[in-house]
């Protein structure tokens, strides 16, 4: 029991979800990082979206500085966009796991090799998801 | 650019969303995981969230499969709940960089030592996010 460590919703988790807390912005995300989108009528092909709710989401992004606009209209995710990568992985392997196998795999660009979110102690062992817990920041 | 592999929406990550996909199922998987709530009261005091969203939620949750419902009333995550622990670790990571450090940190429970989400490749070798891309699954 945490309740007086959090003040209210005052965690990382609660404060990225400010930021990125609905199924659009995350599919936007998904389709910037791993099939190259940058332009509005990317999204658009891809994604079954209104067109006002796409536009106030990647100016959304813009504001909060996951992604730029470049002087061609083009968006290109930031480093604090493209670290938004292991959130989307973690939640695709859930989905292969607990819902069924989706169209594509990670892997690494250069050897093709697949790549996965994993849970890693000090000492780079693997940990138990079920051994997780958490402890105030120092 | 992998329009041709995805059918719309039919991917892992899009399929996880339709079950999590806005912002207070995850912060109620977040409460029932780290904070080991159980009962509708529990999230009431925690989280500022209307008592028929929460009911909903919660109910949605079970249907799904992430919860059971115990006789006394208590909600208890399952192994495909639990298993939802990666995507919140790795979006409270996130926030924690790129927003501002939270209150709490990942610990295994046993050693009390510091547990991180990370990429690795088949050999267990830590993979930079830039490297990461996708393929069609075999």
């Amino acid at each position: 029991m945490l309740g007086h460590l959090y003040d209210k919703q005052d965690c990382s988790a609660a404060r990225a979800l400010e930021i990125v807390g609905e199924r659009w912005s995350l599919l936007i995300l998904r389709d910037a990082m791993f099939r190259g989108h940058t332009r509005y009528s990317d999204f658009m092909k891809t994604l079954e979206i209104a067109p006002n709710i796409l536009s106030k989401r990647l100016s959304g992004f813009v504001a909060a500085g996951l992604m730029v606009q470049g002087e061609d209209g083009a968006y290109q995710l930031t480093e604090k966009g493209l670290a938004f990568k292991p959130v989307i992985m973690a939640l695709t392997a859930w989905g292969d796991q607990w819902v069924g196998p989706g169209p594509v795999e990670f892997i690494t660009k250069d050897t093709r090799a697949p790549v996965r979110v994993e849970l890693r102690g000090d000492a780079g062992e693997v940990t138990d998801l079920a051994r997780v817990g958490v402890k105030p920041r120092d």
